[in-house]
């Protein structure tokens, strides 16, 4: 078992990372407070993992259970009052302990229930998808959708800790160990040139989930993240390079209507989006493009935005985006491969013949 | 004008209160930090107050407004998501400011739409009733009713000021004005035994808003709150003596359906039960019960708990209220007339008889 810290002070938490240990109670009680738990989880996990983890806790907990519809479509408000229905049917108090047990839609809704239940209760992250495991159970956002725009809706609020098993991505649909793969890229892309080099080594072992290098890339992709967040919690400022090719997902997200291309999906666009912009502007080469592209494409991921969206609805959404400040759109691009900056100071020419390029890529891809 | 501080670290904040000072743009402009205003009202403020307040802040900002349903019954998720929808509709960024007009209902749930948006971006509370005065706007709780439960969803989020303008008080229906003054003897009972004295002496004045005298309640009342939420801001321990009245209270305003008795109303029913329990246990004397009771009467409150009520009723409310504790009943209770402290010591036996005497005096009052 492989173990790091996020460094908050007293929101610091621990992440532990291993074969099989989800079953390792002791992993639990270190980080549950009080006598109450609640699982939440969905419909595609639970009868995955659910039982078991029942059975191991009931024995020292009153547990209960809350199970979600499975789907980022299912990311609503609506969706939240159900867990905080879940807890006060089941009389929570605020001394219990939220765990949840799933991808990063569960993860974000209990994340935001917990935060929000009762002003605050602790909770656990048991992040069984990719995705999940390297971005979103690590850093303490959490929150659901709007019809008006991605994770409008949210909290700030640190787990009492991550306890990712590698055993559970043995059950994970191949698109969704892509669509995670899209965030270990983008590691290597914004932060660790190494680790870039070594995922283009190391791809086709990866999809195949050989054990301690899967292992190795979720460490290395969290030991990032959690450097990145202890130096800005709350994003005012370098955390947004953890976004790379975000703001060009979330329009394409939100375009297509949520959950029909998945989040990493729409992150490997972004981020070739992204890339070939800081190309245009001389920060990359045309090498380190194509090593880009071939390594997305490697991980079986997309890498030309759908071809019905036109520049204008990229703007428009784009315009939406958390990431605009006082109307000045702000992007992360590359200052060179393995180094993001944030930066509102591209040429707009460049920014729309990226666009314009990708979406003529896309049209004739589809043709062919 | 009179100004404090809550001390907070770097979430400090001012309180300023004063008479027309809602119209100090000086104030606002130094707690907004960008460009964009959302102002959160209902429709019963918004035509005393709003349109001044968009007039003075529309030279520098964009202001826009969200003009809520009034009432408690409407302090819910999905007024809440209203809030969230306006802002998103008039793409408000996360350099946004929300500006809660109105009372603890308005500030409660504008402090969490703020507290959630785009996981929180800056508010300002104005509160215009005496309740949200002395209590509400001070001390970062925020947050909505459940069905089955009042306040069980919420964030502790601190806003940049609160700007108390004592002329709103003269539009408040005098029951209003009652009830917000059961918070302010609570100060009293609780932590400042010559401010009861003070009370005691002033009552009549304060009931007919004597300017200076009014500001001087209001002034001790967010010193005395300030102070205890500057040792305990989450609520883990001292925090708690504020909620004098409150477990009882609760267990009324939910069992007679939110809003048929407001909160101050309940506050006062609940905080004579809470004296009437500390002096069968030795703690105050028969004449500090007497004094407490003709203090809530002389400003218009109600001293017993409805006769519809059971014991039974209370205990099942009770039992799911925030304060209970793995399982066991904790209430603030006084140590002695203008102290009060947080147990769960207390003889059942003297719980049920105080209840009981209680309810039965309802009834032979009804009955009369």
């Amino acid at each position: 078992m492989r173990t790091l810290t996020v460094d908050l002070g007293d929101r610091s938490y621990p992440i532990y990372i291993g074969h099989g240990i989800r079953e390792q109670k002791a992993l639990f009680d270190d980080a549950i407070q009080g006598k109450q738990v609640m699982i939440v989880t969905n419909t595609t996990v639970a009868p995955l993992y659910l039982d078991a983890m029942v059975a191991m806790l009931s024995c020292d907990y009153k547990v209960d259970t809350c199970i979600l519809p499975d789907g980022e479509v299912y990311k609503t408000l609506e969706t939240y009052g159900l867990i905080m229905t879940a807890l006060l049917n089941a009389k929570h108090n605020r001394t219990t302990t939220v765990i949840a047990l799933g991808g990063g839609v569960v993860g974000d809704m209990a994340g935001f229930a917990a935060a929000t239940y009762q002003r605050g209760v602790p909770f656990i992250q048991v992040p069984t998808t990719l995705l999940s495991q390297v971005d979103s159970s690590v850093g303490g956002k959490t929150g659901v959708n709007h019809p008006l725009g991605k994770n409008m809706i949210g909290a700030f609020y640190q787990p009492q800790a991550v306890i990712i098993d590698t055993q559970t991505l043995s059950t994970l649909p191949p698109r969704e160990l892509s669509a995670g793969m899209a965030e270990v890229i983008k590691y290597g892309l914004i932060c660790d040139a190494p680790f870039f080099d070594w995922l283009e080594q190391e791809m086709s072992d990866l999809m195949a989930l050989e054990n301690e290098k899967i292992s190795d890339a979720i460490y290395r992709s969290c030991l990032a993240k959690a450097k990145v967040v202890a130096q800005d919690e709350r994003e005012g400022g370098i955390r947004a390079i953890l976004n790379l090719g975000h703001t060009f997902g979330h329009a394409i997200e939100t375009e297509m209507g949520y959950g029909n291309w998945l989040h990493g999906e729409a992150v490997a666009a972004g981020s070739m989006l992204a890339i070939d912009l800081s190309w245009r502007m001389g920060n990359v080469t045309e090498q380190d493009v194509s090593r880009s592209l071939a390594l997305f494409q490697a991980a079986g991921l997309p890498v030309l935005p759908p071809e019905s969206m036109t520049i204008d609805s990229f703007i428009e959404r784009m315009a939406l985006d958390k990431k605009v400040l006082d109307g000045s759109l702000r992007l992360v691009l590359l200052a060179s491969l393995g180094d993001a900056m944030v930066t509102s100071d591209f040429p707009m020419s460049d920014f729309t013949a990226s666009l314009s390029d990708a979406l003529e890529a896309s049209a004739q891809a589809n043709l062919a």
